[in-house]
């Protein structure tokens, strides 16, 4: 268990002695080219002596350091590389627990994560972030926990299933492994001085701890200089290459992500590639990966490959997964390079630009060879509490899906929703509807379908109903989630209030997921039963799930690229224009509930 | 007070609202060339603001930051460049207490240090050393301690005033003002994993603190190897360029230094400026500055400026001056750059390469100007057990100089400690010497003169006699210390027995110091009441003082370059080959203690 892994102080004695040529290694990896991220250099024909995790010696010749018991790994000239780190990311992302994260990433060479559980956060609060940080320390590898900053992300514009305050910030900061604050979302309330805000920067300053930072707004002006005087310490929302030379040059580390989604390394890379800028305060992340990018694409290693095919030196591309993220997390003389003292995670790779991942060592210990997981990682206890999270007070029908016209209307004008392919913004829409039976009907021709945000955390048997465009769909249909960033109630999206009805109750029958429902039969669900958000099966499991799900999408109708992310996203009422919450419409241009209704606003 | 100077969490509030235009910053610097050490870049036509000591707003045009009662610095176009750090230095090597010391480096631009009070340590055990960080977190600028980890430097070689244990390291990692631990200079003790010094470490290392390395070896095999396996994450004894290439590859800092009488930048900087490593792992510093050479050349201003006339480009041996000492020490956020929540601490100057300090800013207030100090740097109150550490239990008169010849030998061969012009490192030579009147007398025409380590911290009344030759003394003369490293007893070096007697006593009546006797009148007197190691005058009198001392070696006929640095390292009992304590004569290549006369051998 990681949580026992002994420290630098306590393997010292053994590491001096094994350096010294008194005690022999455990493991000694033998005749590769040392990847020295310090210097930046290739050092050839190096042997790496392991005790204890840890490297003990790095250099020339390690037989002085190898006994007869000493397992000999011979690198044949290979590069051997340090683990890579992942500086900023969702493990929710993945719709995987920890554990099948890490059992997916290990082989792609991933040996260190820094994740901000702000879904499960949303859910379960500091409990759910406590069963989380205590599943990623059960790893084999370095899983970091960064407290979640921002629950609701949207105060007073949303209900969450818990809140997380600045004292939960302070308590979380004392927890083996918190190493700082995850990404501080609320940027108006820094730029405002909000107190609450600025409380949870300070409890995490005051801890000795890494401030995440998320400024996602073009503006570069004073708005920007304020949230960099509050203290965020990083930032991976920039898209550009002058976000990154704005935040280095402010003394914020810029992150530079590549995820399922994201695409902002070959953005900003020109920052280091054509300006020149010391790359020191460069850093690459993945903020969000789908299963499905894991199993077929690979995690931190296609990120290096990326920044390399946009022509970064790929020792520098190493250095920004590796070192520099060590570096500004506190963690340099314990994770990030290959040197004395560190935990021994490292990398054999023949290629330092294609970068094969042929063998990962975690700890001392192979943990994967040849795209192979060889380790065990070990699933935490999820409670019921965890278990069961998809609460909805009764079982819906079609009429919870009823929208009322208001008294002797025939037709109405109402907002729409409109989902903007590619783009995580949406258009605030009108349309004239008609009404039936005192109900506003859809309108297929004008594809425009209803939404229901069906409160699931307490029970409330809330429904708040509105109208959404852009998905295609077509037949009678409806497509539920319980990823619904970042509340995480549940969205239906649906041609037919019956199917809105039964996809609704398949999710609370097991206990959270994803569902498609065409003409009363499932097409598809992808089973999240942890927390509504995670499965506890194999990425290759979840994968496979998630690439029928979006099949069925088609199948009903919807072209849209990334059109699972628009549906879970529909909820986010902190990107504009229109959202829809628990508490009603949301006009995300001036942060407040509006009327479905434009005849009644 | 520095030591209630507020944190950036305390001042976010105020730092947003200024860098937002809301409130207006105390102090502007308006029109600038911003040395940025993050990026590495010089940024033309900037202004920085500043509010509650620390940096809100850095970029074009603070206007929004400037109200009616900001005050406005007008750069003019000169560069604004980081206030310098000294990544590692002894204060009382200046003979100054911490307060002077500040004084005297404030006008070179130096607004923070790294000090190992090593020495008071010898003296005063850890009370001294709480003295020194109090008076340090008393100063305008930052004076970071390290807690000293060898005293003594060579246990069973000699007695020190006091001693300092792993518990004394632990209790002081909890003081404010300690950053780590001082240079493990105990490098044999490492290697050879004694439990004492990796306790000290492990101690430093689990407060999350810096470990100051000293491997004083050229040898760079498997010694060195565990060495660094034993934790020190820096150091900076390396004097040639291998050293420094192999302390980075191993994860170290390596420091280069330029003392009084170090010279290791040079001769080490080609790592960067040939080699081409990457230059974050490089630092520099000062270890030791005589008040002359403060008050004469400077401080790290000397330093930079030495570097960049050594080939290096100006920025990097700023950051190796600046960000690169703060990143060292976990203080990346706190100093080391212009950038928001930072300490404002920089340095106005026309030129890069020349470096002349024309306005110096510590902590938003301007310190210095045109090389005058406009601060006050408040004195400790100093106690009594600070004041009174000259303890010689009685008078001493001539016959404690005594050196009794064995039983009727009218000659003997004795051993002599043979001073090398500019090298640290004795030569033991052998001398035969006459005896009269059953002592063994001195040697004029041989340069043999006499030596005597005075006990002075228990008033045990003993004094070691032995020979020394090289001073080139003649007369009738003699001179004493109690900056005698490191255990700092009293070091008198004499022709004559009578003028020793006299130098000791005065030293015991004057608390400290250095004295120089020729015919019975005092030629040169530097008082050093504080631990008998500095005075709390200012440097320029300090400075005056010790020109006279060597002004009065040299008319005692010594002509050595650097020639009290020799009187005062005679007992330094871990640099061959022979030395002097208060335990005996020392054979510094065997560690062990030795007989002074070899036919007693």
């Amino acid at each position: 268990m990681s949580i026992d892994f002994p420290s630098w102080a306590d393997m010292a004695p053994t590491l001096v002695a094994v350096a010294a040529g008194r005690a022999p290694a455990d493991t000694v990896v033998r005749g590769g080219r040392w990847v020295n991220v310090h210097t930046r250099e290739v050092l050839n024909n190096m042997d790496i002596a392991i005790a204890g995790g840890r490297f003990a010696y790095c250099g020339p010749d390690a037989s002085h350091c190898t006994g007869p018991d000493t397992q000999i790994i011979e690198a044949e000239g290979r590069y051997m590389i340090p683990g890579l780190c992942d500086a900023h990311m969702h493990i929710e992302s993945g719709m995987l627990i920890p554990a099948e994260f890490a059992r997916a990433v290990i082989p792609h060479g991933t040996t260190s994560m820094f994740t901000d559980p702000h879904e499960i956060a949303n859910v379960l609060g500091l409990d759910g972030v406590r069963m989380m940080h205590d599943e990623a320390l059960m790893q084999p590898v370095n899983i970091f926990t960064q407290m979640p900053s921002c629950a609701p992300s949207a105060p007073g514009l949303e209900t969450t299933g818990q809140e997380i305050s600045p004292d939960d910030v302070a308590e979380a900061m004392a927890w083996p492994g918190i190493i700082g604050l995850g990404e501080m979302m609320n940027f108006p309330g820094v730029i405002n001085g909000d107190p609450k805000m600025l409380a949870e920067i300070a409890a995490t300053q005051r801890a000795g701890k890494t401030v995440g930072g998320h400024y996602a707004s073009p503006d570069l002006g004073p708005a920007f200089h304020a949230y960099v005087a509050g203290g965020p310490a990083d930032d991976h929302e920039g898209t550009c290459e002058a976000d990154a030379i704005a935040r280095t040059r402010q003394g914020m580390r810029a992150m530079m992500r590549l995820g399922s989604a994201w695409y902002d390394v070959e953005t900003q890379i020109t920052a280091i590639t054509e300006k020149g800028l010391d790359p020191r305060g460069f850093i690459l992340c993945t903020d969000d990966c789908h299963s499905g990018t894991l199993v077929e694409d690979g995690h931190m290693n296609r990120v290096v490959r990326h920044a390399i095919d946009c022509g970064c030196d790929p020792l520098i591309a190493l250095q920004m997964a590796t070192i520099n993220t060590a570096t500004h997390f506190g963690l340099e003389r314990e994770i990030g390079s290959i040197a004395p003292g560190r935990r021994a995670d490292m990398i054999l790779t023949s290629d330092l630009k294609t970068l094969p991942i042929e063998q990962v060592i975690a700890r001392g210990k192979t943990v994967a060879k040849d795209g192979k997981c060889l380790v065990d990682c070990p699933h935490y206890a999820w409670p019921d509490t965890a278990r069961q999270t998809v609460h909805l007070g009764h079982a819906l029908t079609e009429t919870d899906f009823d929208i009322p016209a208001p008294e002797g209307a025939n037709h109405v004008t109402a907002r729409v929703i409109g989902v903007v392919e590619n783009q995580a913004p949406t258009k605030a829409l009108t349309a004239d509807l008609k009404v039936s039976e005192s109900r506003v009907e859809m309108d297929g021709a004008q594809d425009i379908c209803q939404i229901a945000l069906v409160e699931r955390h307490r029970a409330t048997g809330g429904v708040v109903n509105g109208f959404v465009s852009g998905f295609g769909y077509n037949g009678r249909m409806a497509m539920a989630s319980t990823v619904a960033h970042d509340s995480h109630h549940m969205i239906v999206v649906g041609t037919d209030r019956e199917m809105m009805a039964a996809a609704a109750n398949r999710l609370a029958e097991v206990g959270g997921g994803i569902t498609i429902w065409k003409d009363g039969a499932e097409l598809a669900l992808v089973k999240l039963p942890i927390a509504g958000l995670m499965s506890d099966a194999p990425a290759a499991e979840v994968a496979a799930d998630a690439g029928a799900m979006m099949a069925a999408m088609a199948a009903c109708g919807c072209t849209l690229n990334n059109a699972y992310m628009q549906h879970s996203l529909l909820a986010l009422v902190v990107i504009p224009e229109l959202r829809i919450s628990d508490l009603g419409l949301v006009d995300v241009t001036r942060f407040e509930l509006t009327d479905l209704m434009v005849d009644n606003a």
